[in-house]
């Protein structure tokens, strides 16, 4: 079904808790694993791998191995990947910004049905 | 936890299939329930009913019933819904501009999975 708001298709690639946060953390330029890890924090390296993997099959970040020993893997957004944060910036910074509202909210919310 | 992508936030507001839908088509005004019933499409009213009645909780949409026989309820975008739904549409925009491209890289994994 083709609708107005393509939402879900973004959530599709970028949804979940760890993904927004990877894609945020390498705007910078190509980015190594370890510091891909530190940059998000709290993330196991399991975990990790798994979504960017998933990422690298979207084709939103590329994976290069630069082929030394020991291993220097980085991982940078495509130029498809770069359209997608650029789309994702003012909705992370929304809820950034709204945090303390948003859970004063919730909590009223709460309030109100006990 | 504060991290610097707070799409937690505003996933924990819009996120779901319909959401994103209502805010999108209350863009232009106040509108009656059985209008944003007909925009959004595909929704049955108890679902409906309950979006909105969340929306109206976080204080993104208002609802007004204007106190008239037959009984007239329209619902609008606050000024802080109004926020959200501009932080929203570029993410929007850039899902139905690339369904196409996306579709095609799922199926792509999903061969190369099997």
């Amino acid at each position: 079904m083709d609708t107005p708001c393509g939402l879900d298709v973004s959530l599709s690639i970028v949804g979940g808790k760890w993904k927004p946060l990877i894609l945020f953390h390498l705007q910078e330029g190509p980015t190594r694993f370890a510091d891909v890890k530190r940059r998000v924090g709290g993330i196991s390296e399991k975990v990790l791998i798994q979504q960017l993997r998933d990422l690298v099959e979207m084709n939103v970040l590329v994976r290069r191995d630069h082929q030394r020993v020991p291993p220097m893997v980085d991982y940078s957004l495509t130029p498809f990947g770069r359209t997608l944060v650029e789309a994702l910036i003012p909705l992370c910074e929304w809820g950034t910004r709204n945090r303390a509202t948003v859970a004063k909210l919730s909590r009223s919310t709460i309030d109100m049905e006990t």
